[in-house]
């Protein structure tokens, strides 16, 4: 397989993943200070001009939880996700969804508000915004979505490496860390993988 | 189960697979012009105050992907998603991803701009946007995403309840469903569903 990725973006996630279940791959920079991802071959990868996408023998994957959930599902023994208990698995899912559609987007706010708006005005108030909204966010999952110690409770799964990615970014967006009691704490047990330790120097920049 | 909906919001998805399963389950409103998903009753079922969220026999399940995957996977005799084909599994999960993260936070800058930003000025320019963001997305997912005549090919499935979903939002987001042939055939093959005729007056508002 082959994971097209960019440093620090959610693509971490997937990297993760790859790494725990042990699968033979490559890594494929797409650089985005040189706007990679909008050339006409990467395209051809993936349409949507975003990372990651993961090159599979069956063709190319994107969206993070989809590639999470293909490698939970095409490594079984490697129980990282409840794949056989449909409301554990959509506790699993649910929590996916809700980092890519909610806490993702309120972190995109930061450096990607031209998505949504051409005016640099507009652009500054929603930066200005981002530390409340990544906050409530955080807050949310801090008191509510962690099991503990990992996220769905004694078994590591693809939600903790999502879940590592973003926290990630909470420097970045203005939120104290330190003050997530649960969050922290996941934060710091993940740093200790060797699947992070290994592979963590391709996504600092 | 029990469905916790608004009208015209996102739980339509959810609504349409229930009724596709043949599913036991009741209906709740939880009136958004009353701000109903703020109050402390209903935020007891869903701490994010959104809609949809699925009652179970076994808890609550929130955010359309996940709901819709649990379903397919609690009826596997309807077939509503390939679940042991990880490949192609893991495109259904795309589709269902990129609608979330992508489509439905495009169309959320509309009346939701609040949610990234405190300035009126702001929040009117986000608005502008829609019909051009709204519109790529639909633009990629005419040529791109829709295998035919359903999303996933010659199969019904979870993505497609979906797709239909987001696409009565179209005109309201200034876009022009009429001008993107495979988006609009396939709307008009699900206004066909009895499945949709049962239920769908519920979401007229």
């Amino acid at each position: 397989m082959r994971l097209y990725y960019s440093p620090n973006s959610c693509a971490l996630a997937s990297h993760i993943i790859l790494e725990e279940v042990g699968a033979d791959y490559s890594l494929e920079l797409v650089d985005f200070t040189k706007s990679e991802q909008k050339q006409a071959d990467y395209l051809e990868i993936n349409p949507k001009a975003r990372v990651p996408a993961l090159q599979t023998v069956d063709g190319i994957i994107t969206e993070t939880p989809s590639i999470l959930f293909f490698l939970a599902q095409s490594f079984p023994s490697k129980n990282l996700a409840p794949l056989d208990q449909p409301f554990k698995l959509a506790q699993a899912q649910e929590f996916n969804s809700y980092l890519c559609s909610t806490v993702h987007v309120a972190h995109a706010h930061l450096s990607r508000g031209a998505r949504w708006s051409n005016d640099e005005e507009a652009i500054a108030s929603m930066t200005a915004k981002v530390p409340e909204n990544v906050g409530n966010c955080f807050q949310l999952i801090d008191e509510k979505m962690i099991t503990g110690p990992w996220v769905l409770g004694e078994h590591f799964s693809i939600c903790d490496a999502y879940l590592y990615t973003l926290t990630r970014w909470l420097e970045r967006d203005g939120v104290e860390r330190e003050k997530l009691p649960n969050v922290n704490f996941h934060f710091q047990k993940m740093e200790k993988r060797s699947s992070i330790q290994r592979i963590i120097h391709y996504h600092e920049n």
